[in-house]
């Protein structure tokens, strides 16, 4: 029989309760590929208390701000667990900032952000679980964000 | 401390020893997104008796024969175990045939099979470890095949 034992982690981080299914787009984020040489594991559509989540363990990384804003645009409901030396540090659940800028492409062609000016996108939370932004220059409300993450 | 528990499987596929980073390309030729439903756990660069490796176990699934061959497109040395009642009722390594027909698209944009012509993309196996195909049509051997698998 075939058994896959995943250890607890010395160092790093676990991202919990993300949007079951949303794992894929979180090692997206985190640009997990054949170059990654750290330990990576995954738990898709595992049971929680309320219904299905999914897990991601980084071994010996924490996550810079903008990869847990992003994060919090796909999984608003995920929470950040830093682990050093086997024990968790610190907790806490993610949270979009009032204003998001430079990690989400403008779904209006012609906006602003979209041409060659040297103009950051910038969007405004209207809410954040489901997470809705606004863009701040043409004001359109992207209704696919996880696929417009820069 | 947060622990990721991973029970044996009752029923599914387990691909192991797959190349250690490529865990990802194998969830993206499984089609593993936001609306699969299916438990689906995954290790990337875990210690095996041969330096690193990937392993991913998808519940309630066997693969097809296109999903196997793009595998081995990718991870030549991955094996397909399959689960039923919790036992490895059928164990082998991925092997690709002598011909790779509609799986991998063409690098020559002047391709036959890459015009409105209805014609398949049609490689002949090479070498297998590292995977090494010719296309049928105009013998070009794409360098980057885990980029053109379709």
């Amino acid at each position: 029989m075939k058994k896959l034992k995943i250890t607890p982690i010395k160092n790093g981080t676990v991202i919990d309760h993300i949007t079951p299914g949303f794992a894929v787009k979180v090692l997206r984020i985190l640009k997990i590929t054949e170059s990654t040489s750290s330990v990576v594991s995954v738990a898709i559509n595992v049971k929680s208390k309320i219904g299905k989540k999914d897990i991601v363990k980084v071994e010996n990384r924490e996550l810079g701000t903008n990869e847990v804003d992003k994060i919090a645009l796909i999984a608003p409901k995920a929470t950040i667990n830093i682990i050093r030396d086997y024990e968790v540090v610190d907790k806490h659940k993610v949270k979009l900032p009032d204003e998001i800028i430079g990690i989400v492409k403008c779904s209006n062609p012609t906006c602003i952000s979209n041409s060659k000016e040297p103009v950051k996108s910038r969007f405004q939370l209207v809410s954040d679980d489901p997470p809705v932004i606004k863009c701040y220059y043409c004001e359109r409300e992207p209704e696919d964000i996880a696929e417009r993450i820069i």
